[in-house]
């Protein structure tokens, strides 16, 4: 085993570490909620991680950890690589923990071979992105970028705590206002996050790693078709104003204008009910979300009008009532074009074909593209599972990541001694 | 206004009555449970309306409230006209109630016209058709024709009252066990049942009156189809393993199987659901019910065979897992086809043409085919709305159902004089 492949391999054993006590809550299933005491273990060892690997380390007004290894001239702008350490109840180990972890592995690799940058480097774990806590997802990003809304700190989490007395009880913490946090744009010359894929599309291309192109466009509506209730047994088929089959002609639309994923579009129809909902009525009314997302805000918007019109057109021809609440509008987040290309030659340099591809799901670097240029590098993980505890992440797919990272950061640091701002 | 008119605005006019307390056991909505002090209060007043219209009226061992109007030869045996004074939950004034009405009108008639008959009427109120006191329907209509099962005494209403002790506790209930309350086959000559249709059938086709053939077959399933929950977001259309499509053309193929509706078939899809059931989340399963319904059980079980194959195929070819489960099977039961045709008769001698149809929904009349012959008539009702508060009757439709029923036993008189059993 190389020096390499042993990073990767410890990257992966350091998140199975934290899977459990006293870094879970829970003994029989992860789950680290934002400022719990797991949470403040995981920070304690992640620190000592930090120092070992030759990185200052402080917790900032947001509950941040922030390990920083300085520059050639202290001072100067870093480079932030980061993710999130908290979960969902019953998470996965690596869903954000695996980015911190590689974070660390970079700087120390960095520090081994005795190099300085013209840039810091800041691996940072964000203490909320999930939102499983507090009903505010990536406080603790928006809080760095310098967007969080001071009113989250009066939300609540299900026993009545506000996320604000959380935080000022949270061990090292200083009492200042959260919105300390906040870094300024010549602080920080670019975020980097690597995160587990929580797809498919890398294992079905046997790629270990991919380019995050954007965070994709989102937007989701509820939609209702209503008809006429009645019983199963006494109204013919003929005298029907059933909306289910109005429904399922609108689920096959779906699939239908979706197919072939152009510019990685997709539609998903995850939650359907029939009304009143009983075996023997016929439903008065079915309700439906609706879930569209592309790389761009078009690509998204033209699959949602084709849809939306053809609903509007089963429900005409059927003599049924419609209605469609947005529900959610999301735009696209596009990565830096420029640190995007760079992160794709790291990946070629390390022997991956680079494949580019959206993410659908939010991130942390989606809150960061509001502060700086942001890149994003997916990692392979087994059967596209994620949020549950069969997340898996082969060791040689993280090592192979991690040097991605380090050509990323060898690139970024040529270009800056060429006096360029990626 | 005629006589049958007047009469026909009556019974109406007394199902509005006992549609509020004392005869329902909340004000603001009619409910009319088994056992409870408005069925008795509604038994106490029909027994002076049966009284009133020349009946001798007794409760018997199940609480039915039978008036008999004597036959020339005291003692003969008896046709029965009757139907339920149960009501469900915020039930409609009509369904059950204006089936006893129409049956004290008919005995009323005869009475004012100094005519008796070479058998006797029995007019019967059965107390529990709907079973919305006790998870028992029709134990009544059971208990006269012998099939009741003792075991009903033990189950339980969601007060914990158990329907013996109910019983027992009814006024006017001597103490006999609810098997006395059973008809020899010798005593009854034949049931006939008046009943809204519950559906929309008549009014569509502009008729009054409708003759039933038979109470329909019905099959009921549990369908579950099984794929791979994902990520909304993350998981590109082509690497999907989506239930939901998948019941959508079951869906359809529900509708499209049915369509025609041959020998009164239909087909429902009456409860859908996707789970988990989060709208960013690709569905793992997606279940729902199938519920089959035709005059004849082989058309039934054609159509059922046609669609559950149809079914599967749809999963073999999307690779989904699929399971079937037959929740209830019921067969069809036909009407004494002799009885049919006199009320047929009847229905024409009144102006109303004829039209023959299933009842999708069960009846007392299906339960007291165990006793003797029977014969059913369905009298149009608004929308085909019931179960509703909504419910409705035009006074003129009972009117027209009062003089066929009149009609239908003068035939039987006929028919009876000439020697013949039906």
């Amino acid at each position: 085993m190389n020096g390499w492949d042993a990073l990767g391999a410890r990257a992966v054993r350091r998140c199975d570490l934290m899977g459990a006590p006293p870094y879970s809550e829970e003994a029989d299933q992860l789950v680290r909620r934002f400022l719990t005491p797991a949470h403040d273990a995981a920070l304690e060892t992640l620190g000592e991680w930090m120092s070992a690997a030759g990185m200052s380390v402080r917790r900032d007004a947001a509950a941040n950890l922030i390990g920083r290894y300085e520059a050639t001239t202290p001072g100067a702008p870093a480079l932030m690589i980061g993710s999130h350490i908290d979960t969902v109840r019953n998470g996965g180990r690596y869903d954000g923990a695996l980015g911190v972890m590689l974070g660390i592995d970079c700087v120390e690799a960095l520090a081994l071979a005795g190099r300085r940058l013209d840039f810091a480097i800041e691996v940072i774990a964000f203490g909320d992105e999930e939102g499983s806590r507090f009903p505010a997802a990536m406080a603790c990003s928006r809080a760095v970028a310098g967007t969080v809304d001071p009113a989250v700190l009066s939300m609540r989490d299900p026993e009545g705590v506000s996320l604000g007395e959380a935080l000022a009880g949270f061990a090292g913490h200083d009492g200042v206002p959260i919105t300390e946090a906040a870094r300024a744009p010549s602080e920080v010359l670019a975020f980097l996050e690597a995160h587990i894929e929580q797809g498919p599309v890398l294992e079905a291309e046997g790629l270990a790693l991919g380019v995050v192109t954007a965070i994709a466009a989102q937007k989701r509506f509820q939609v209702r078709l209503t008809g006429t209730a009645g019983h199963a047994g006494t109204t013919p088929m003929g005298l029907r104003r059933d909306p289910a089959p109005a429904a399922a002609e609108a689920i096959l639309a779906v699939e239908r204008l979706c197919a072939g994923g152009r510019d990685g579009l997709v539609g998903t129809v995850g939650r359907i009910a029939a009304r009143p909902g009983a075996a023997n009525v016929i439903p008065g009314a079915v309700e439906f979300t609706l879930d569209i997302r592309a790389e761009t805000s078009p690509t998204r918007d033209a699959a949602a009008e084709a849809i939306i019109s053809e609903i509007k057109a089963v429900a005409e021809r059927r003599g049924l009532g419609l209605s469609i609440e947005l529900l959610q509008d999301l735009p696209a987040s596009p990565c830096d074009p420029a640190l995007t290309q760079l992160l794709e030659d790291a990946v070629r340099a390390v022997g991956v074909t680079p494949r580019r591809l959206p993410s659908g799901a939010g991130h942390d670097a989606m809150v960061m593209a509001d502060l700086c240029p942001t890149a994003m590098l997916f990692i392979r993980c087994e059967g596209g599972v994620s949020h549950n505890p069969a997340e898996a992440v082969d060791p040689a797919d993280a090592a192979l990541a991690a040097r991605a990272m380090l050509a990323f950061i060898d690139a970024l640091d040529l270009k800056q001694q060429g006096g360029e701002r990626p």
